[in-house]
C-alpha cells in the first residue's frame, strides 16, 4: 500500500505502455469530443492532422489508467485538488503505443491535517518513435502511514 | 462558422448543462480511472466521500462535451495545445446537473502563421447548487475568418 512516505522527490516510475485502439478513440470521442479530426476518417485524413487523431482528454484518461495499474489502486489514496499543466504536444494515433512515466516533483504535508499528504507529479507519456506526446502536472492526496485507512 | 476573430476577451457563453448518470460515472471510471470511490458504491460510500463521484477526467470530458455541443462543432477549430490549470473544487455526484460557462481570458494571432490564432478561455461548471466543481483555463486553436478552411 503506498502511502503519502512512499514518494520522495525526483522518484521516477515506468507507468506501463498501451496500445491506442482506433475503435476505442472513435468512441471516446463520439460521446464526449466529436470533433471531425476525432470521430470522422475521412474529415481526419483531409484536415491537418492527415488522420484520426485521439482526443486530448482520452489521452490523460489513458495515462490516468495506466497510474492507477501502476501503484493508485494500490495507494491510500483519496482524489486530486487539480493539475496545473496539461501540454498536448504531439498527436496520438490509433496504432500508436504510448509508454508513460511518473516524477515525483515536490510532496507537502497538510499542514490542518496530520494524517495526510499532497504530492505533487509530472506524468509524461511517449509513443512508438520516442516523442513526447502528453506532459502534465498534477496532484494527488495521499493519507500518512501511521494514519492510514488500510492501519485503522 | 466560430472563427479566431469572433472569440473576444470577456466574452462569457453558457454552455448548457449536463445530468451526471450513475452508469456512466462507472463505466467512464472502470476504464479510466477505477479508484474505489468511483466504481465501487459501497467503498466509496465508506470513504471520506460519503458515496461514488465522477472521475475528474470525466467531469472534464462533459464540460469538452458541452463546449462541442454549444460551439466547438461549428468552429474552425483544430485542436489545443494544452491546459494551464484545473481545479477540481468538489465532487461531483450522480444525478448532479452541471452547467458551464466559457469565458474569453486572452487571444493571441499567431506569429508565424497569419491564417490562425489562439484563444484562452476559463472553463467553469456548477452543480444544481451553484457551487462550482471544476474550474479550467485551456488554449484552442482557430483558424481566422479570411483563410479558413470553409472559405478554401
Amino acid at each position: 500500500m503506498w502511502t503519502y512516505e512512499d514518494f520522495q522527490v525526483g522518484d521516477r516510475l515506468a507507468l506501463g505502455s498501451v496500445q491506442v485502439q482506433e475503435e476505442e478513440v472513435l468512441a471516446f470521442a463520439r460521446r464526449y469530443d466529436p470533433q471531425p479530426f476525432h470521430v470522422d476518417r475521412q474529415r481526419a485524413a483531409a484536415s491537418q492532422f492527415g488522420g484520426l487523431i485521439a482526443s486530448g482528454w482520452h489521452t490523460c484518461a489513458m495515462v490516468m489508467r495506466l497510474a492507477c495499474d501502476t501503484y493508485l489502486l494500490d495507494a491510500a489514496s483519496f482524489g486530486s485538488p487539480g493539475v496545473e499543466g496539461i501540454e498536448w504536444l504531439k498527436p496520438v494515433r490509433p496504432g500508436d503505443t504510448l509508454s508513460a512515466w511518473r516524477t515525483v516533483l515536490e510532496t507537502r504535508p497538510s499542514r490542518s491535517k496530520p494524517d495526510r499528504g499532497a504530492v505533487f507529479s509530472e506524468f509524461e507519456a511517449r509513443n512508438q518513435h520516442g516523442e513526447t506526446v502528453l506532459r502534465m502536472r498534477a496532484w494527488s492526496l495521499f493519507y500518512r502511514r501511521a494514519a492510514g485507512p488500510a492501519q485503522a
